[in-house]
Order: structure tokens, then C-alpha cells, then sequence
């Protein structure tokens, strides 16, 4: 499928024909690649014998948590006690919130803890003691390691620091028990090759497999869970670990293409826009569409300049991904502007309908607030209040 | 109310306690600094005689729209025909949307044009013989004209160009009537100084200027409409102009403080974010505050960096603004990092509520899609969908 006739074309892509009217900035959902998408992690998950609690906050929605279950899916990741709330009336009774314990947030907590199966993550002893002391039904707890991302999470070199914090589980045994160490190696997002990612993965294996072999004598039941999508998606080496929780491969984006975690043909999301304006002086073509729709995240292009997203040119029953020379290159709050070539620029008038691959799936469905499947079905992300 | 005790603190900030219980993020207004910073602008407008429509994108709802009845707003701006179509259902019925006409939803404008009275614009021939043949009841149409923005627009300096366009509205006068030239000096976001803002709107003055005096002899009803905020609320000259369409003021954020078009008791809108963790190695404070939260904008920092958001910690009953060496300088998708001084970093503590003046106001208030006035209002978006 690769090398097409013009210059400016990298690929072709398997032709979805859109059976609904578009007038307007719509992210469109390939629902067939999304199942591929759940299944290829879910049956690698399964190759591995490991858990596979995939993070639910790129979709954030109900009905593609559903599509979940066919793929023997029972555990899922959140991002926040509304996200778990959320998914917990919709039918989840066994979430992790993969985000530091927030003591204002005590009162939902116990509320979660009493309906279903809730998993914390923290990396302050004061907010074991907190927990030890304000919860009301027993959760499980994972202790937050940063295995070299340099967000949050205790560093897994500081086994005396991990250490004193499992004493709280111990005096606390009646309200947190322990479950083992998480972390999110969010570093292979910085990686410059997939061979950067696989060192990544590898280091941050080791380092958790190391406190497994130093923790596990005295709690044996302790697990290790994992969970950037570029690790999972490539990967195969998963010795020691117990759980990944991987989230963006559901829908796949720029960024991941960019770092090797995926083929375009993963790619589950384009955003479908008219075309509204062009100018001839720079070869800018404007879209409708914009940061309230794609949101402002962007990765560097080869130019060295921000690109915003990827152009997909449909040409008769065709549809061309445009090489990164021509792409989305601004974004103000409903202009899109693209710069493509001058044969490019020609191909396009006003009315026409540009697909354009966002550069982070999670932040687009989020601008967005909805979706529509190329099935038709209109998706609501979760209510923001 | 400058210079205090510490030197990490740049201002003090008038005290307005919030009476309601905060747990998760929250986008607070101040709806005391809205109502006056409305004011503020229909006050100058009727100083310089202008006609005041204001651009209804920022708050995006139509609880803050109808605030600014009170001041005499009778007309307003939006940026899609969706937006229109919230606005008119809302009661607004003088509404221009200053987007490039997009003919694939010229079902929808003759929808709106059969209930309001309803103005587009347009830079392009191919959309005004579009409009004079679709369109079923006459709507105003502005000619767009880039004054050196260099986003959409006829160049100013093209008045054979202009000519050329004009012809449209005579041969399409049943259905398309000339309103006049629109512009949207957006470069003013560009400039170093106030200075900066003043020279950048003189300019487009003095091109807008022009055209009405070349045009008017012909088209003596046509009005020179402009539009941005640093201009609309430094600029004192206004000679020429008929009508001003801002839009962010009606919050102001810290963009616009840093170019100076506002002072800090101007921003009416902080968000509220819990402190969730601290890593003493850099200095950082963790907060539930992101991507989702603030958007991704962000402005460069005196440190060269990006920063995110500006930093006010309370102390007893003061709001101290911090200096900006301690600002929110790193969002993912939940988490917000802010870098702080060491002094500072003790501070703040886990369970804290730290307050955030967000950068972009009108992407916050997207992402957020609600907000809390400091009266306890909850104020929603309009719908995505």
C-alpha cells in the first residue's frame, strides 16, 4: 500500500465511505479498528498472563467501556474519583484511580469503597495515615514508584524511603491493604526511536522487578502494574509484571505514529472538517476546526515546527494521508490553518470535507465531548459536571 | 497594594472567601470583576460612540450573555453557526459570526436568517455568488480584511481586489447586503509592549480608515467593524471605527495581563486546584489540575519556558499572587506541576486548595465546559453537541 503516484502522498488508506451528512468539525470513530485495537492489547495481555486493566480515560465513555467486556475486560483505570464514579454507575465494580489520593475527596472515596472493588495509588506516608484513618470500608492501595518519568511517585533506588511507607500498611492493616507498586514510565513519550522505548521499558521492568524480589518474601501477594501505551504496544518482554493498564491504544493518535507504537492503520480517529478559506500566498488552506476542537497539544514536525495534525485527502474513492510536509500547522479557537504544497493547495476548494488525524486522542475526544462511530452512532464522553 | 513581605510575592489580592466546599477543580467567577469589566468596555464604547457587539465565544453561555443586557448589549458576536444558533435560541436576535462562511451549512444559516437578523463574512467571490444564490432571506455580509494578522482576510492593501468582490453585492443585492469591513487584529497577541498594541491597532486603523474613505462615496451605510481585545481595551483612538467586537474581557487572563491590556484585579476567573503532592529534589508541587482543565496554552516565561498558569496562595485571609518564578509549568492529561521557590515549596501541603489564573481564558472555560461564579452559581457552556 505504500508509495503512491504523487509526491506528497505517503499512504493509502482502506477506504471507509462516511453514509451521514457532515457539516460541521466531527470526530469521526472507526469502530472496526477500535475493536482491533482492544483486541490486539487484550490478546497480548493474555499472551503474557498478565492483567489487563486498560485506562478508560482516553475514551471516557460508557459505550466504548462496554465494547470492553467482549474481550473478558472486568478491571479498568481511571484518572479521577468523577471517572470512577462515572464508570461505577455504569456497571464497573472493580477501578483503580491511577492519580495521587486527594484528602478533599474522602467522602466520594468511602462512598466508591462501599459500592465496589476500589484500588488507590499514593507515594505520602501522610495520606496513608489519612487513609488508615478516614476510610470506612477497606480498599487496596499501590504504592506510586517513578521509575524514571520524574513526575510523581517515590524513586524505585529509595528501597529504605519504600520501606517505611509499607509500615503503614501494616498498622493500618484493617482499612488499606497492600497491593504492590505502580508506576507509569510516561518517559517513552520522550523517546526518540522504538529501540529508546524498548530501553525505557526494559530499565523500568527491571527496577520494579528488583523491589518485587526485595518486597515479595514479606508480602506475597504484592503485584506490579504497568501502563504507557508505547511500552505495551511494542513490547514483549513483561517478565515480573502482573497488570499493564495502557489507555491511548484504544483510539491510537500522531504522537503514537510519531513514536513508533503504532501503524497509521491503527489509527482509530480522524477529525472530518470543511474547508472554508485559502490563500495562495503561503498555500494555507483554513478548515473549520480548532483548539475547542482538537485541543492545543501538538508534537515538533520534521520543519521543526509545531504540527497540530495530519491531513488526510480523499481523492475519488481514495483517501490519501499527506506526507508531514503538508499538514495542520495553527490552530486559534476554531481556525484550523494547514500549509501543504503548491500541487496540494490546488486539490482542495472551499466545501470540501479534510480528514486530519489528531496529535493526542485524549485530549480530542476531551475538546470534543463526543464522537460519532462510522456506524453512526453518536458517543457522549462522561458529563464534565 | 505592591511589594510585601516576601519576595516571592508580587501583589496582594483582594480577599473574596469562597463559601461553597471545593474538593476537585474548579473554574471560579468573580462575578463582581466580570460585571465591571463589562461595563469597563460598554462604558468606552459609548465614550467613542461606537456600536458595541461584543464576541459571546469567551463565556460561551448564555447566563453570562445575559449579564451584559444591563449595559445595553442588544448585538453580538459568535464564532460558529452553532454558537449562533445557542445565542438565538437564547434570545439574541442581532448575531454576526465572524467565521469564514462555510456553504455546507447553509441550511442551517437560512434557518437562523428566517428568525434574527443575522450577519456573516466572507473574503471570497466563490462564497458571496454561493450566499446570492442560496441564500432564502437577505442576511449582512462584512467583507474580512486582514490589516497584517495574516490569518484569513483580503489583504487592505488590495483595493482592486475589494472592488472586485464588492461587484457581488450589487448583481446579489436581493438576498446579500454589504455591511461593510471586518477585521480582527489578532497580531496584537504578538506584540512585546503596550506600545506594541497601540502601533499594531493605529495601523489597522489607518487601512481600515482608508478603504471606508475609497468606499464610502459609493457605499455610504458601510461600517469598519474591529475586534481584538489588547486594542479594544488599551487603544483610545478610535476615529473611524463604527463597531468593536471583544471577547475576552469579559474574563481577562494571563495572556492578556502580560501584554498589558488588563491589570490582575481585571482576571475574573481562577481555578481552584487541590494539592495533591510534593517532591522536594525540584521544588515541585503537584495539583488535580490539566490538560482537561486548563487546556494545553501556554505563554513563555521570563525563564524562557512554558508556563501554564500563575500561582495565588492564600495566607490567613489574604490572596498573595506569587512572582513569576513560581508558576504551573508543566500540565499532562489530570496532573498540574508547578515549580516554586524553596521558600514557598513549605508552604504548601497536601490537601491545600491553591488558586490558579489560567492562561487562556476562553480555552479553559472549553475545556472546563462549566463554572462557578463566587456566589455559588453554577454556570454551564453551551452544549458540544
Amino acid at each position: 500500500m505504500k508509495t503512491l503516484s504523487t509526491s506528497t502522498v505517503t499512504e493509502a488508506l482502506a477506504d471507509k465511505s462516511i453514509n451521514m451528512e457532515i457539516t460541521s468539525p466531527t470526530l469521526l470513530l472507526d469502530k472496526e479498528k477500535c475493536l482491533a485495537n482492544i483486541k490486539f492489547m487484550a490478546d497480548k495481555a493474555k499472551r503474557h498472563n498478565l492483567k489487563f486493566r486498560p485506562h478508560f480515560k482516553t475514551h471516557a465513555s460508557a459505550e466504548v467501556g462496554s465494547w470492553f467486556r467482549d474481550f473478558g475486560v472486568t478491571a479498568i483505570t481511571v484518572s479521577s474519583v468523577k471517572m470512577a464514579q462515572y464508570f461505577a454507575e455504569n456497571g464497573w465494580n472493580d477501578i483503580t484511580i491511577a492519580f495521587p489520593v486527594n484528602p478533599l475527596e474522602i467522602n466520594a472515596i468511602n462512598e466508591l469503597a462501599g459500592k465496589i472493588e476500589l484500588n488507590l495509588i499514593t507515594e505520602s506516608k501522610k495520606m496513608l495515615q489519612f487513609l488508615g484513618e478516614h476510610l470506612k470500608t477497606p480498599v487496596g492501595v499501590y504504592l506510586e514508584i517513578d521509575t524514571g518519568y520524574g513526575r510523581t511517585g517515590i524513586p524505585s533506588d529509595n528501597e529504605r524511603r519504600i520501606e517505611s511507607h509499607l509500615e503503614y500498611f501494616v498498622f493500618y492493616k484493617d482499612s488499606i491493604k497492600f497491593k504492590g507498586f505502580i508506576s507509569h514510565a510516561g518517559n517513552t513519550y520522550k523517546a526518540k526511536t522504538r529501540h529508546g522505548i524498548y530501553n525505557i521499558h526494559f530499565e523500568s521492568m527491571l527496577k520494579l522487578k528488583r523491589l518485587k524480589s526485595v518486597f515479595k518474601p514479606i508480602w506475597p501477594e504484592l503485584e506490579i502494574s504497568i501502563g504507557d501505551t508505547p511500552s505495551c504496544s511494542i513490547c514483549d518482554d513483561f517478565s515480573g509484571v502482573d497488570e499493564i493498564r495502557p489507555g491511548n491504544f484504544v483510539f491510537y493518535d500522531i504522537t503514537q505514529l510519531r513514536l513508533g507504537s503504532c501503524t497509521v492503520d491503527q489509527i482509530a480517529l480522524r477529525m472530518v472538517c470543511p474547508v472554508v478559506s485559502k490563500h495562495r500566498p503561503k498555500n494555507n488552506i483554513f478548515i473549520h476546526g480548532g483548539a475547542v476542537h482538537f485541543s492545543r497539544d501538538y508534537i515538533i514536525n520534521i520543519d521543526g515546527k509545531p504540527l497540530y495534525g495530519r491531513i488526510i485527502r480523499r481523492e475519488g474513492n481514495k483517501r490519501l494521508l499527506l506526507n508531514e510536509m503538508n499538514y495542520l500547522n495553527e490552530l486559534t479557537q476554531e481556525h484550523g490553518q494547514m500549509k501543504v504544497s503548491p500541487q496540494e493547495y490546488n486539490k482542495f476548494k472551499i466545501g470540501d470535507l479534510v480528514e486530519i488525524f489528531p496529535v493526542h486522542a485524549c485530549l480530542t475526544v476531551h475538546a470534543m465531548g463526543w464522537y460519532l462511530t462510522t456506524e453512526g452512532q453518536v458517543i457522549k464522553t462522561m458529563p464534565n459536571i
